[in-house]
C-alpha cells in the first residue's frame, strides 16, 4: 500500500466490497496442476467493460489499495494484461467510436458507422460470433448492467441501423433463429420495458417457449441450481439496472449473472459464448462521476475473476476481457497536483446519480441524506451549490454539485462528457489467449474468435 | 486512413517529415533471415518516452495516419507493444510520480521520492544498470533532448538528493569512475550550461581525457563516421534542445544521437547500454502544448525506429521503450466531440514557445508571425488574446492564447500542468524482451537489465 494512500483514513463501501480473501492466486497454482489445457478454446466468454480506459484501471488499483501491505497492490487484471486495441470506427462524421460500431466491431470483425448494430456502412446485417457459435451447435449468452438491448449486447444478438431501436432489437433477440432455435440461450440484464410493451410481450413470448423469467436476485440464484432451467431470461430492472454501490439486496451483480449464465450455458457438451458487458463504467464516465466510475469497476472486476477462477478449473475456455473506448477523459490528478487521493471516492455511500432520486423527493431531508451518505466534510459554498441545484428541481446540476467535491479532492480530472479516442487494454486467459498479445485493431477480436466457431 | 482525417486538408511539418519510404517491416523480414536470435542480449537500448502516456502513443497514430491508404495506419510503436507499467513512486507526499523517482526505479530497481536521482529513500546512491553495464566492461550511453543532466538520464549516470542540482550531476558524469574510467562513454543532449560553468569546465576535463566534443550536427556526424573518436561528448544547446519542428539544419535529432551513440558503443566487443530519452514529450504535456507534444512524439519514434531497426540486424540488442509516467491528461476527444482533429495541429509550423520567443522580440511584426505559422484562420477574438498578451510581454499568456485555438479546433483535452497516474506502454523487441509481457512494476525494468549484465 502507498503511504500517501496510507494515511488516508478508510472508509465506505469498496474496502468492505473486498473479499475476505482473494484466492485467485492460489487456485491458478491449484488448477494449473489439475487440469490440462487444451489448445483450442471449447468455450469463450468475452467480456467488455463499456468506457473501461486505462485511467480506470489504474484509478481502480488506487481504490482498491489495502492498507496493510507495502506498495501498490495489484487488481486481477494485471495478472492478465496482454495488449492493447485500437477502436477507431468507420464513420463519415466521428472518428471516435461509439458504444454500438465498437461492439460491432468486437462481435462481427466488421468496422462500420457510430449507431450501427451488427450491420455494416450499407446498413447490411453482418454475422456475429454469438450467431456463429449457435450455428455450430454451442450455447450463448448476453449480460449486461445496462439495458440488456443496449448498443454492446445488441451488436452480439441482434441487427438494427439504430443502437436506438430498443424494442426491435429486444424483438431480434427472440425473432431471429438460428437452425430453428432462439439464437440468445441466457439473457440477463436490465431493460424490462423494452420486452413488456404495449404493443408486444416478449417475456411471455419467451416463457412459453420454456424459458425460465426472473426478475430479481433470488429468483436468479433459484434458478441457477435448478437443472431444468436450462435457458434464462432475466430482467432486473425497467431500464439499467443500479450502479453496484446504489443496489439493494433483491438486484443481481455482474459477477452473480456471470456466475449462473457460466453454470447454465456449460451444460452444453458443445460449450458455449459468453459476452459479459460492465455497462456503466461508461455511464459513469459520461457523468464524470469517478465514484460511479469505481463503483462499475468493481462489479467488473468481480466478473472478470468470476469467468477466470471458471476458466483455470475448466481449462477449455477462452476469456477475454477488454474496452470498446474510454469516456471523459478521466485523469488520475488534476489541476497541477501530484496525488490522486481516493479516500473522498471510498467516503461516498452512494453515487450522485442515486442521492439526486433521494433528494428529489417530496419532503427530502436534504441535510441528512447529504451527511449520511457524503462521508467528507462539504464546505459551506459546496453544500449551498447542492441545495440551490436541489430547489431548483435541476437533477443534473445536483449531480454536479454531488460530483465536484469528490473531484476537488480527489484531484480527478475531466475533459469530455463524451467518449475518447485512446486505445483501450486488453486482457486474457486460457486456450488461444496468446493470440490477442501485442496492439490489435478491434475487429481482429471477432476474426481470431470466428477461427474457434467451426 | 480514416476517413474524417481523409477530408482535412494536410499540410504542416509532420507529414512532410515521414520518411518517404518506410522500410521497417520489410528490413524486419529480411533481417529475421540473416542473423540469429541470441537467447540473452549483449547490448541494451533502453528507451524512455518522458511523459508518453497512453494518449499520447494513440493520438501520435492519427497524427501520422496517411491520406492515400485505407483505414487509420499504424505506427512503428503497434508492432512492439508488450504491456504496460505501474508507475507510482514511494513517496511520503505523492502518489503520482515525477521523473526523477521514475527513472531511478528504471535504472535501479527501487523506489524511492519524487525528486531523487539514483537514491533510496535514506538518500543512500543505489546502482545503476548503465553503471553495472560499465563494471562489467560493456560501454555506456546517455542521449536526451533536455539538458542531458535533466532528471532521467541523471537518475542512470548520477546520484544526488535532487533533480535540481544539474551542475552536481554533471560533475558526477565526470567525477564518478568505475575501474578508474569515466562510467559514461557517449554524453548527447542540451545543457552545455552545466557543463560549461564559472567554477567548472566539464567540456575541457572530458576534453583532456580523450573525448570527441561537439555542439552541432555536422560535428557530430562527422564524429560518428570517424573511428578515432571513441567517446563523446555532445552538447548542442545551453539548455533544453528545441523541439523538433523548431530545429535548424545545426540541430540533431534524436534519431541522429541515437544512431550516432549505437554507432560509437558497438565497437565495444564486449557489448554497450544506452539509455535514450525522448525528453520534451511531457515538457509539451507540461504547457498543454499539443503541437509540441506531437512533435516529439515523432522525433521519440524515429530514434526508436533506429534502435529497432540496429537490433534486427544486430540479433544481440534488446530494445525496450517506455514511458516514466504520463502528463497533462491529455485527451483525443473533448468538450463532448466524438473527434480528435488532427489538422489543426498539422498546420502549425512551430511550437507556442518558439513563436512566443519569435513574437517578444522588439519590433516583431505580429500578424505576419502568425499568418506564417499557423495554418488555420484564428477569429478576431483569438488573434487579439495573442496581441495582448504580446503587448502585456507575458510569456505564459503568449503561448496559451497561441495553444488553445488549436486544442479548441482539434478537440484536444488537458486536466492538469502536471502528471498523472495511470500505467504506461511498454514496447520492446529482441532477445529478453519477452520478460517485459504484460503488467509490471517500473522496478522490474532495472531488475531483469541486471540480470543481463553480469
Amino acid at each position: 500500500m502507498n503511504k500517501v494512500i496510507a494515511s488516508s483514513v478508510i472508509a465506505g463501501l469498496f474496502l468492505s466490497a473486498l473479499p475476505t480473501a482473494s484466492p485467485l492466486q492460489t487456485k491458478t497454482a491449484q488448477a494449473a496442476s489439475t487440469c490440462k489445457v487444451s489448445a483450442q478454446p471449447k468455450n469463450v466468454i468475452f467480456m467488455i467493460g463499456d468506457g473501461m480506459g486505462p485511467s480506470y484501471t489504474s484509478a481502480y488499483r488506487y481504490m482498491q489499495d489495502k492498507p496493510q501491505t507495502n506498495g501498490l497492490d495489484t487488481v486481477s487484471f494485471d495478472n492478465y494484461l496482454l495488449g492493447a486495441q485500437r477502436t477507431i470506427a468507420e464513420d463519415d462524421h466521428q472518428n471516435i467510436t461509439d458504444s454500438a460500431s465498437a461492439a460491432t466491431a468486437m462481435s462481427s470483425g466488421v468496422k462500420t458507422y457510430n449507431n450501427a448494430i451488427a450491420v455494416d456502412n450499407d446498413k447490411t446485417p453482418v454475422k456475429t460470433v454469438l450467431e456463429q457459435a449457435k450455428t455450430v451447435g454451442k450455447s450463448t449468452g448476453l449480460v449486461a448492467t445496462s439495458e440488456v438491448t443496449h448498443a454492446t449486447p445488441a451488436a452480439y444478438g441482434a441487427h438494427d441501423e439504430s443502437r436506438k431501436n430498443m424494442p426491435a432489437i429486444a424483438d431480434d433477440y427472440y425473432d431471429e433463429m438460428i437452425n430453428g432455435k432462439h439464437k440468445v440461450d441466457v439473457i440477463l440484464g436490465g431493460g424490462k420495458d423494452y420486452f413488456k410493451r404495449e404493443d408486444r410481450n416478449l417475456i411471455k413470448e419467451f416463457k412459453n417457449d420454456g424459458y425460465k423469467f426472473v426478475d430479481n436476485k433470488k429468483g436468479l440464484l433459484k434458478a441457477a441450481s435448478n437443472s431444468k432451467d436450462k435457458q434464462i431470461l432475466g430482467l432486473f430492472s425497467p431500464g439499467g439496472m443500479p450502479k453496484m454501490i446504489d443496489r439493494d439486496a433483491n438486484m443481481p451483480s455482474l459477477q452473480d449473472m456471470t456466475k449462473t449464465a457460466i453454470k447454465k450455458l456449460n451444460a452444453n457438451k458443445k460449450g458455449f459464448f459468453l459476452m459479459v458487458e460492465g455497462s456503466q463504467i461508461d455511464w459513469a464516465g459520461h457523468a464524470n462521476d469517478v465514484t460511479g466510475a469505481m463503483s462499475e469497476m468493481r462489479d467488473f472486476d468481480l466478473a472478470f475473476q468470476e469467468a477466470i477462477n471458471f476458466a483455470k478449473t475448466d481449462c477449455n475456455t477462452l476469456v477475454i476481457a477488454t474496452a470498446d473506448h474510454s469516456t471523459g477523459g478521466l485523469s488520475m490528478g488534476a489541476r497541477g497536483e501530484y496525488n490522486f487521493f481516493v479516500e473522498p471516492i471510498r467516503q461516498m455511500k452512494h453515487t450522485s446519480e442515486y442521492l439526486r432520486a433521494q433528494l428529489m423527493k417530496d419532503g427530502a431531508d436534504v441535510d441528512k441524506i447529504i451527511k449520511d451518505n457524503i462521508g467528507f466534510q462539504l464546505t459551506a459554498a459546496e453544500l449551498q451549490a447542492i441545495k440551490d441545484a436541489v430547489a431548483a428541481k435541476n437533477a443534473t446540476a445536483i449531480e454536479d454539485a454531488i460530483e465536484r467535491p469528490v473531484d476537488t479532492r480527489s484531484y480527478t480530472g475531466w475533459t469530455t462528457g463524451g467518449h475518447t479516442g485512446e486505445d483501450v487494454n486488453v486482457y486474457g486467459y486460457g486456450p488461444g489467449s496468446t493470440l490477442w498479445r501485442g496492439n490489435m485493431d478491434n475487429t481482429d477480436n471477432a476474426k481470431r474468435i470466428f477461427k474457434f466457431l467451426k
